[in-house]
Formats: structure tokens, sequence, C-alpha cells
């Protein structure tokens, strides 16, 4: 755990410089807009740790794998978020040596992230060799309004330098991944010119052949004389400043960076569109074009904010979370989804997990428009095809699909057989997720009219043809399946995968019955294209009815898989502390065969299907899983703080609040420096909206049991539910509820029926 | 399955050329004396498919591992077989052109092994482009009588030829492997030249520094005036032959190479060493070397002959078999193994598998002097000191020790955590072998003298530590294991480790107790030594009393592993052939739940074991799990084949039997190119001495219970047992018996004890 980093509401603040952990302040300081992000290099020289990180949504590069023992079915490729063009380079070479932070003398260091309008600054305070005094102030933001643009402000000053000082603000195309397998460069160049006041430089991916062309126009100021050129080098692109300065020096820059890809604009217009971008903010000034982007951020969270009053690391580490997701993605097209990392790091690949359905989507249905997430849905729905074929290549058949583990084109990338054909449960997150959405939304048109259904007859197909009749337990059994907590493989008969499926198989049957009764014909022709006859159906009846799932009575309880009993049970806080984290310290084997618990499992499962637990089994379930449980995936500690909450077990839901809410500001798994745990960061939110302020939905009611924890004075949020914005501040004695849009709603508070009237608020005693 | 090799029950015959089956038919004709060995490559250049192998014993590469994701305990690198220096090539260069054998028209062609004698031959005849006709004939061999010393006997003629050839007979040291990870040469050159007669070339092998030197001279005689010349080129020497032809031209070369390495000569020594080898053969002839190379082998088949009549095929089969077994180990130095691949390929890496003590020591003791056997023993006891310390990295302690799946120096080399880390019975063949060795021969020093007591108590410790009390079964549990069938991983209480665990922790124990009447003082010096007291030895106790085993009560079987019962059991002939085999059609997770045996578990325990187990159990077992066994390791049949004999089962015992015995002739996996299946050679030796001809072991006494196959007249071959050499005759109505060393000696043939005098032979009825 690391505490470098000030606290502060809305800032992040580095206020003496840390190279030792520059490549977290990297991360944790990344701005991105959705459709761009940039980690928090410096804009200048640095030989010291860092990793360069600028991306692009939707760029992406299927490295070739490196497998160690290939096994039938693994994919050719891994698909790599790709290290796009350094758009941000401004080298300041004083009397003929580039500064290097590594190398010069600080005397002043600040670096900040203001997150509420999502800007990087940094001011730092240098002296030379020669004992000359500079400060260097500089400003970026990938803007909202203008998504292509990314925009930095820089200024310098000396009062008593007497030398040579050059600059020069560039465009830099000759970069690479650090987890390129083979160390190859994913780019082909393709040019590098000027054309009257615009430098730009262009490359093509290869294979997937997107090509990016970043354009850019400077406004240089100064109070000396200076001489300006063109850079001429090959990959780059961009102008040198060049002064002779005595006594005070002075300059002063306005670097303005379109970036424009083949994945939104044809090829051949990529050089006129970058220009029509540039133009059009050309005499707008930095000032004007910061107010405007400043202006929609703050629209944002006026939407988003979650407010945590008496304690500022609660309430910096909230924001942090949120600001970051909205970073990533903003939902409007769906052939985009949320990366692990998103704009922040390479590591892991691809950009879709099971994340994005388990843990991301109930944050954007509750913040953003329902376009957003019915995107993330439509991103699946377009994969359908490619999903039935990766089935195909495992054995399955007549349009059986199984979702990739992980992808970015619908094509599965990992190369694990125990996770990649294993895994297998994502399958079901994916049809909980078209459930989440319908009943949240209350829009049905995705289920039944634009691919829902035969998303979900594709994954029931899936799941019949993925079991066998043991003839020994005289039921359905699934055997050899890797379940959420990953430190168990190819186990038989996996709870929460067995659930799911039996559930994918009731919810598929519902919602073909409910298609029938709206529209018989819509029902037929359905039927007709999937080739669904009542055969097959009655197969999956069989299932739903013949399912086994592994129980101990004597301790009634269900049983992560066959054979828990047998592990040696002895709770995580027996350990010796030194044998944590587990995966850094035990070998492979030994975690398998313990009984510890990576993340929520059986709890998973009684997390996303509450109404069919009374209390009771949660809490028999959650008091017996979770001191086996390490927590040592990021996409744990959420869910337990949720339950927790149901149980009323306070102090376990805070402690593993606190591990959620601040994993990254705090580096807790010692692994931020390769980029932030982005879809993470909607189970912290799910931590304050589902668990402290206990939102359900019960029978198309919202209701929430609201929970103040003693650490805070008070915590409110704003949440969308259908035409309403709704907001709910949570104070020691009273419960204000705000109507801020849509008709006047009823919602069960603390178990009681609240109307609250169109615009209007109630406040509710809490007891 | 091919068939383009002509059977001949001393020769492997190839009689006309098959370039799409070249690398095959490399694998097969490979030459080798246990010290060095080559595959069939030709001499002269092959543009066509090829792959160069020569190799020498103990020579290895820590090549950097390759691995997908990399987990805890995984060892660094994979010590790979390395190919060596090429010290066969001829090229034959024709006015200017160097002869191919792709390119040139072949008109007659013929190769052949000699395994009689070991010597590979060919005789080619060819018209160039010019219409001249020309004949090759070579020979080679690695001599038996010199270990270092290779040699090749080069004739060619022409009646019609007019103009230049050129002969450059070359050592050549720029060799690379084909399985190298990162495409890196694993070898620093560094020297080449003459010195008098001789060419030499020397390099070091990168990281593990061993130095290989190869000498040569050459005898040239031709009917024409020749220019001979010194070769100049980096990493090669060698001698240029020109000369001038018109009509007739014919010349003969007689080539000695010999080759020394610093893992048995000093590094400073090797050039004197190697030219002092070279005086030694100078003066003698190519048919005088060859004689004494060719009465050395005669000798080897003397002792080791497995003689059937009526069969060719059979014939043929068996003697590459035990040919092959003899080239890749001739048991003089016990820092050596037996390689998967031997001499014949690089695929696998590392010399050391479970194959080594599970299926080649039988052949060793039967075949060889025990020396050879005690060899293999005593390499895993200089071994002991790293299997602990690769126990310690998998989190065990005290002593505990786990001998490394695949293994050159004693390290681990293997990187897939379910065969790595799960695959343990190993350890458990391990202690075997010391079991077998010590009954077979009566030698108990190896186990109460010279560490095999030391290397037991490893074992068992690691075994005590690796189970855990299952407060559910009440008993101890084995959780997370791969059995010998690798299509199961990360299973529980597989009965196979369960039961061997148990047998080694029994043996041990026993031992202890022997050596403790035998010499009370060693035994309290050993438990000194190795720190051993009453109470570990009481909690061996308690294991060996309460270990749980899978059984199912109804069908009275034990259970591969638990849950088997759960599988679908559909016989393997009632699968669609086309999904045959398993492995290059399936997906792993399939093939992993799925009920298909990969090859003998179960039944390779009661194999192992088979006198605690009756007739009938061993009849009951095979019958459910033979036909769920797809034999896909070459390993299984010849087990299936002993048992199959045990039973009664002829028909599926010479079935097993076929699959076994020319797996490599005829390629029947469709991999022979990689190299051979050395190790599972010794299981066709097995499938009749221990199979067709029941050989046991009961009580100290050999038993033979002879069944013919009724494709065959008649069989027979040798048996080292202690000090005896036997000899068993297994014909239509007779068994003879005959004794050709050491005293009179009582058998037990059908059930009958039967005394055979010293020097005599007695025949026996068969019913």
């Amino acid at each position: 755990m690391k505490d470098y980093l000030l606290k502060h509401p809305w800032k992040i603040i580095e206020d003496s410089f840390h190279p030792q952990h520059n490549k977290i302040t990297e991360s944790i300081m990344s701005i991105g807009n959705g459709y761009m992000g940039q980690r928090a290099n410096f804009e200048e020289k640095y030989s010291g740790e860092t990793m360069q990180g600028s991306y692009l949504a939707g760029i992406y590069y299927p490295d070739k794998t490196r497998v160690g023992w290939w096994k039938n079915g693994y994919p050719e490729y891994f698909a790599k978020v790709l290290n796009n063009v350094n758009w941000i380079g401004i080298d300041v070479i004083i009397d003929g040596e580039a500064l290097d932070w590594e190398k010069v003398k600080i005397t002043e260091f600040h670096r900040e992230l203001d997150m509420q309008h999502s800007i990087l600054r940094k001011q730092i305070k240098f002296i030379t060799a020669e004992n000359s005094k500079f400060t260097i102030e500089s400003e970026r933001f990938c803007s909202w309004t203008r998504k292509e643009l990314g925009i930095i402000s820089y200024k310098c000053y000396s009062d008593n330098f007497n030398g040579t000082i050059e600059i020069r603000s560039l465009l830099d195309f000759d970069v690479y991944n650090e987890d390129s397998n083979y160390d190859e460069q994913f780019w082909n160049h393709q040019a590098e010119g000027y054309e009257g006041p615009t430098a730009y430089v262009q490359a093509v991916t290869k294979k997937t052949n997107f090509e990016v062309r970043a354009a850019m126009r400077d406004k240089f100021d100064s109070d000396q004389e200076y001489k300006m050129s063109e850079i001429e080098q090959a990959k780059k692109a961009g102008y040198s400043y060049k002064m002779q300065c005595s006594g005070s020096c002075r300059f002063e820059l306005t670097k303005k960076v379109i970036i424009v890809s083949s994945f939104y604009t044809e090829s051949s217009k990529l050089g006129k569109y970058s220009h029509e971008l540039l133009d059009a903010v050309d005499g707008i000034s930095y000032q004007s074009l910061k107010k405007e982007h400043a202006e929609a951020w703050e629209q944002i969270w006026h939407n988003s904010d979650i407010l945590i009053n008496g304690d500022v690391a609660a309430q910096q580490g909230i924001r942090f979370n949120i600001f970051h997701l909205h970073q990533t993605y903003s939902g409007d097209d769906a052939r985009l989804n949320i990366g692990p990392k998103g704009f922040t790091g390479e590591k892991y690949g691809g950009s879709t997990y099971w994340d994005t359905e388990a843990y991301c989507l109930p944050f954007y249905l509750g913040n953003s428009d329902q376009q957003v997430a019915r995107n993330l849905l439509l991103y699946r729905y377009k994969h359908l095809r490619k999903a039935i074929e990766n089935a195909e290549k495992l054995g399955f058949h007549s349009g059986a699909a199984l979702y990739p583990k992980v992808t970015m084109n619908g094509e599965e990338c990992h190369n694990e057989w125990e996770i990649t054909f294993e895994e297998i449960h994502r399958n079901g997150a994916i049809a909980y997720a078209i459930y989440d959405y319908t009943v949240y939304t209350g829009d049905e048109s995705y289920l039944y009219e634009d691919g829902g259904l035969e998303v979900l007859v594709g994954i029931a197909r899936f799941w019949r043809q993925r079991v066998n009749w043991s003839e020994d337990k005289k039921a359905f059994v699934m055997l050899g399946v890797t379940g959420p907590n990953e430190y168990e493989n190819n186990v038989n008969n996996n709870w929460y995968t067995n659930y799911i499926a039996v559930w994918c198989l009731k919810y598929t049957i519902e919602s073909l019955q409910n298609l029938e009764s709206r529209d018989a014909n819509a029902y037929r022709d359905l039927l007709k294209k999937l080739n669904l006859n009542s055969e097959e159906l009655n197969s999956w009846h069989e299932l739903v009815d013949n399912m086994y799932f592994p129980y101990d009575r004597e301790k009634q309880l269900v049983l992560q898989q066959d054979g828990f009993l047998d592990k040696e049970l002895i709770p995580v806080n027996a350990l010796d502390a030194k044998h944590r984290p587990l995966n850094q310290n035990w070998s492979w084997d030994r975690i398998l065969r313990s009984c510890y618990i990576k993340q929520a499992d059986v709890l998973q499962g009684m997390y996303f299907f509450e109404n069919d637990f009374d209390l009771d089994t949660i809490r028999r379930h959650f008091k017996f899983y979770e001191p086996l449980t390490v927590h040592e995936s990021s996409l744990s500690p959420c869910v337990h703080s949720i339950l927790a909450c149901r149980i009323g077990e306070f102090e376990k839901a805070y402690e593993m609040y606190l591990r959620t809410a601040r994993l990254d500001l705090d580096d807790y798994n010692n692994d931020t420096e390769d980029g932030l745990h982005i879809t993470s960061m909607a189970g912290t939110w799910m931590s304050i909206v589902k668990g402290f302020a206990g939102m359900k939905l019960e029978a198309e009611k919202l209701e929430f049991n609201p929970y103040l924890p003693e650490q805070w004075d008070a915590y409110s949020f704003k949440i969308r539910f259908r035409s309403n914005i709704i907001q709910l501040k949570v104070e020691k004695s009273t419960i204000l509820i705000s109507n801020f849009q849509g008709d006047a709603i009823t919602l069960t508070i603390s178990g009681k029926a609240i109307d609250v009237p169109a615009s209007g608020s109630i406040a509710v005693n809490r007891k």
C-alpha cells in the first residue's frame, strides 16, 4: 500500500516528485474522453521509469500468441490494446542539452489531476547545472466536446538564464507496445510532413490495417526573438523554436492535436478531415476550449457525483472511480467496450471480459442514458455469429454460442485451457445483463426485437450441450469448469455455473413464451430462423428439472463445487501474512487444492439472484465462504460489501468497501503501474448504491434500505431510473429523496412506500 | 499408418526414394552407440524435407522457456537435447553444381539400416542433366568399440562423365535446433582449423559451457588425378578434392571423425585427446573397424535378441525396438539417462521422464549387466538434493522430495501446471524402481547402503505432506493431481496416485525396519542424518491406515478418480473414427470431461502391484477401463497387452502388442518424423517377456506362463536373472528352457516347478 498522493475531494495531487512511483502516478493521472486516452507521461524527456501510453478506442492489434504447450482450439492471436501516436512530446533543449526530469535538479514539483474537469496540470521549478532557475507550467486535456482534440498549454520562464533554448513540439509515431510478445512494432509508418501550418504523421497497424493520423498546429509566443523551423525526422513531425536568452526568458506554447482514425473515417479522407477539425479550433483560444470541456465535465458530475461528507479519502476514492469510468466509455458506439485497463495501460489486452456485464452495466444503467447500456448489449449481439463459431471450434453445434473470455472483435483471444475453454460462466453473465437491462429500464425492445432473444437461445443451447447425464447421480452434471473463483480449475459442478446455466434456460424459455403471447408471428418467425423446435425446448425443460447442485445437508450449504468439503478449511485470518497474496507466494497447485477463494463464487450467485434466497441462507453462506476468501481479484470485495449490508454485517461491509474504493489510489495490489482496474471501479459505485444505500429492484419498484457508515457524516448520489432522476441523500438522522426528472414516483425506503412528487423532495427519518 | 519400408528380419529397407517420408526415414534409420547418435540424414546436400540431427550424450542447453501465462514455481529454462556438430557432410559438386537429391534424377535408390550390425547404407544411381550416369554407395556407423568414432565409407563412380568433380568432406558447426524457443543458436563458435592431416571445429554451448570438438581425417583414392585443399569457411573445416574426368571416373573416401566433449574430458585436453584417438585408428582400415564394431553388435544380439518365427513383420518390429534401446543407453555412466527420443530427434527436451523407471528399467534388468540398471537408480540419488529443492519451491519442507517431471540435471524443465506440479505419481515410479531392482537382482546394497533409502524417505515425506485430512470423508485425501492418464487434469483422489503413495510409505517403513534389524547403528545414523523421528514415522503409519480410495460398491470397481462415474461412458469403439486421435480433433476441455483414457491408469497400478489383486479383480477392471482407453500415449498398449495375457484375453493382448511393436516403423501416431518413441520400445519388449511369456517374480522365483500368439510359429528370448542367463523358446508344442550361465535354477513354468541344470536345457510340453 502506498500513501504518497495528497487527499483532496476533487484532485489527485503529487506535491513532490516520487520517481520510484512515477509509473503508478502515470496510471492514476491518466486522462481520456472515451475516444482517446493518455497516461500522465511527462511532455518532456524522462529517462527514469516510465511507460508511454497513448490509446485510441477501437484500434487494436492481433499479436501472435505466446504459448508453452499448444492445445487444440487455442486462438492464434491475442488482440492487444495499442500504444498509439505520442502526441504530447515537448522537448526543452537548454544550451544544447535536452531537459530530462531524471537528471535535472528539481526544487519544486507539483502534479495534479483535476477530476472535476479532467485536466492534468504540473508546475515544476528546477535549476540547471549552470545555476539558471526555470519554471515550467503545463496543462492538458482530451476534449470532451471535441473528441478528436488533445490540447496542451505549456509555459516556461527563467529570470537568470543566459544561453540558447530550443523547444521541439512533436508528434512521434515511432512507438512500441511494452507487452509485444515478440518485440515487434505493430505499426507500419505511412507518412510524415507539413501542410501549411500543420504538421502530421500517419501510420497503419499491421494485419488489422487501422490507419491513424495525428495533425497539429502550434501557437508559440515568447518575449524573445525566436527562429521557427520544421523538424525533419523519420516517423516524427513538429516544430522547433530556437531563442537566445540573456537574463530573463519566457515562452508560451499552445499545442492543438487532432487524432483521427479509419475506425471512424474513410482512410482517404483522414488528411482532409483532420485539417477541418484543426481549422474549426484555429480561432478558439486555449481558455475557451478548456471552458467548454470543463462545463461538459461539470454536467457529467452533476448527474453522476457521489458526495461523501466527513471522509475526504472516501470522497476522493469514489470520485476517482466514477471519473475513470466516464473517461473510459462514453457509450455512443456499440463497437466499443470497457477494457480492464481502459486507456491507462496495455495489460490483459482485449477489451471485453464478463466484467462488462457483471460489474459495469449497473453503473451505466444508473448514470447514463439507457442507450449507453443498450450499446453494451448490442455489442454482444453483433458478436453472436462469432460466439457460435467459437463454440463450434470446441465441438458444439446447432447454434450453441460460447462468448469469448477475452475479446476485441468477437473472437477469443485468451490461451489458457482452464480459462479459455472452461471459465464458461461468462455466458451466464451475458444473459443476465439482458435481464438486468430489461427489468431496470423496462425497455423490452432489445430482448424481443433487436436480437436479445437470439443471444439467449444461443447461450441456452450451449448450456444444454455442455451438461451430461450422470447415471451415478441420476441428474445432469457439468464437468470440467472454472467458476468465477479462478483459484479452482477444472472442477465438477461449480454451483454458480450450474445455477446460472439453469437460470439462463428458464429465462430464455420464459422470454420465448412472452414473445409468443405478445406476437405469435414474431415467435414463429424466430423459431424458424433459429431452427428451434419443441423437441429442443423440451430438452431444456428436462435440464431445468434435473440439474444437480452440490449441497451438504448437515451444514445446509451449497458447495462451491463437488468435493469442496474435502479441503482443509483454515480461515484466511489464520494464515501467516507472509503467504499473502497467495498468487505471489504459492505455486499454482497449492492454491488450487487449498480452500482459498480468489473472488466471490457461491456468493456471486447469491448476489445476482438474491431474491431466490432468504437472508438466513445468504448469511449462512456468507459466514462460511467469506472467511475463506482472499479477495485477490479486484472484483471480489464489492460483491461482499453489498451482501454484508444485506445481512447487517456493516463492519465487514465497510472493510470490503475500503478494499475496492482506493484500490488503485493506494496501489493495494502492487500493480497500478501497469494501469488502473477500470472495471472493478464500477463495483465501488455498486458498493455504495446497492450496498450502503441498499438499492434493489423489486416488482418494478426501486427500493432503498440506506445505511450510513459510522465514519461518514452523510452521502448522496443521483440515480437514473427509467424516466426519473432521483437523488438520495443519507444523513445521520434523515434521508432526503429528491426527484429531479420525471413524474412522481413511489419508492420503498427502508421498507416503507414513499411517494416523491415530480420535481420535489421528501425527507424520511432514519430509524 | 505408413507402409513404404520393406519387411526383413534384420534390416529396415527403403528401396525407392520416398521424399515425402524422408524425415520419418531419417528417424527410423538413426544410428547411435550410447555416446553419440545421428539421424539418417544424407551425407550429400538435400533441399527437400529433412531434420538435421547429430546428438551427443549429456550435452544439453537450457533454453529460455516460452510460456503463455506464468505461474509461480515454473522453471525459467527447458533443457533441450542439442543438435551437435554435423560430421557426416560430403558434398559432391559436379561441373560446379552441388549434387542435391531433391533435384537430380534418381534411377535407383536403396537405403537400409542393418540392425544386426548398426550400419546405415545407401546405394543411389542417378543421371545428371547432361546425361552422365553416376552411382554413389555409402556406409556409416557410430563405433560401438570406440565410442568417439563416427566413420563413413563413401564411393562414387561414373562411366560416362566428362567434366570436373569436386568432393567436399566437411565438419560443420553452424548448426541450429529446430525447437529453439526464440530462434537462437545455442552454440558459440570457438575454433576451426587444421593440424597436420587433421581438420577440426570446436564450439561451446551458451550458458552450460559444454565444449565439443570434432576432428577428422580422410583417406581419399581416385582413378583420376586430383587436387586436395583445405576448406576455408567460418565454423567449418574439411578437405576438398577436385578432379577432371573424361569418360570413366571413380573415387573412394573414408572419413574418420572423432567427437569429444568436456562432459568427459578436460576442456584444455580436447585437442590433444581427439588427435590421440585419430592416431589410434590411423592405421586401421575401414573394414577392420567395421569388423570390430559388427562383432560387438553380434555380442549384444547374442544376449538380447528375441527371435520370432513365422512373422517377419513382428520379427522386424521387436528387433527394431531392442536395437534402438541399446543404441540410446549403454548404461556405463550414471549421469546419463534415456531420453524419450534418444538420439533420433529434439522433441520433448530433457532426458528423463518416469518412463525410465516404469518402462525401461525392466528391459535393462533383463538384458544388461545389473550395473546398468543400478546406474539408472544412482542417477536419481544424485538428483535427490535437487528434488528436495524442487519440493521446497512448491511449499514442501523437511526433506520432502519431488522429482521433476522432465529433467536433464535434476532440475525441473516442464512448464504446465497440471503436469509440472500435479503429475506427481512420477515420485511413486522412482520408488518402485528401487523395489523392482532390489527384488529382481537380490542386490540390497543400493537400497541400504548407497542412498536408496534416502530417496525413499524423501519421497515418503512428500506424500505425507501432499495429502490432507478430509473431515467430510474421515480419511486422508489427495487433491489436485494428474494421474498417468493425462486426459484428466487436476482431479481429486486419483486411485493410482493414492495407491502408489501408500505403497511408497509401506515400502519405506518396511525397508527402515529391515535396516534396523540388519544394522542398528546404520539405522540410527540414517535417522539422525535425515532428522527422522518416531513422531514422523507414526504420521506415516496413520496415513497408511487411513487413506481414501475412490470405489464403487455396486460395480465393485475402484474409480480412476472421484466422480469418474459422472461421465458419459461411451466405449471408444462407438466413437466415429473422424474423432480419432482425440488429441488432434477435440479441444482440451472436451477431452477432459470425456471418459476417454489416454493411457493405463488404474490398470497401470494393477500391473505394478498385480500380486495385490486376484485375477477376477484385474479382469473386472480391465473390462471396464480398457474399452474407454484410446491409447494415445505410446506407453499404454504394452501394459494392456501384459494384463490381457494375465486374464487370458489373448486376442486383445495381440492387438495391443501390434500397436506398440511397429509404432514407429509404421508411423502409427503420425509423428515419427520428430524422432522415435524410444522409451515405449521397452514396453514392446515387456509385452513379449512379461506378456506372452508371462514372466513374473514370485517369492524370489522366476515364473513363466508362456502363450504363443497364433500368428507365430515360435519365439525365443534370453533373460538375465541374477547370476543366470536363461533362454526360453516357446514353440507350438513345447517350451525349451536353456540355462546358459550360472548354477542350476528352479523356474516355475506354467505353474510347475522345473529344474534347469547349469549349462543344460529342459523341454516342457505345452498343454
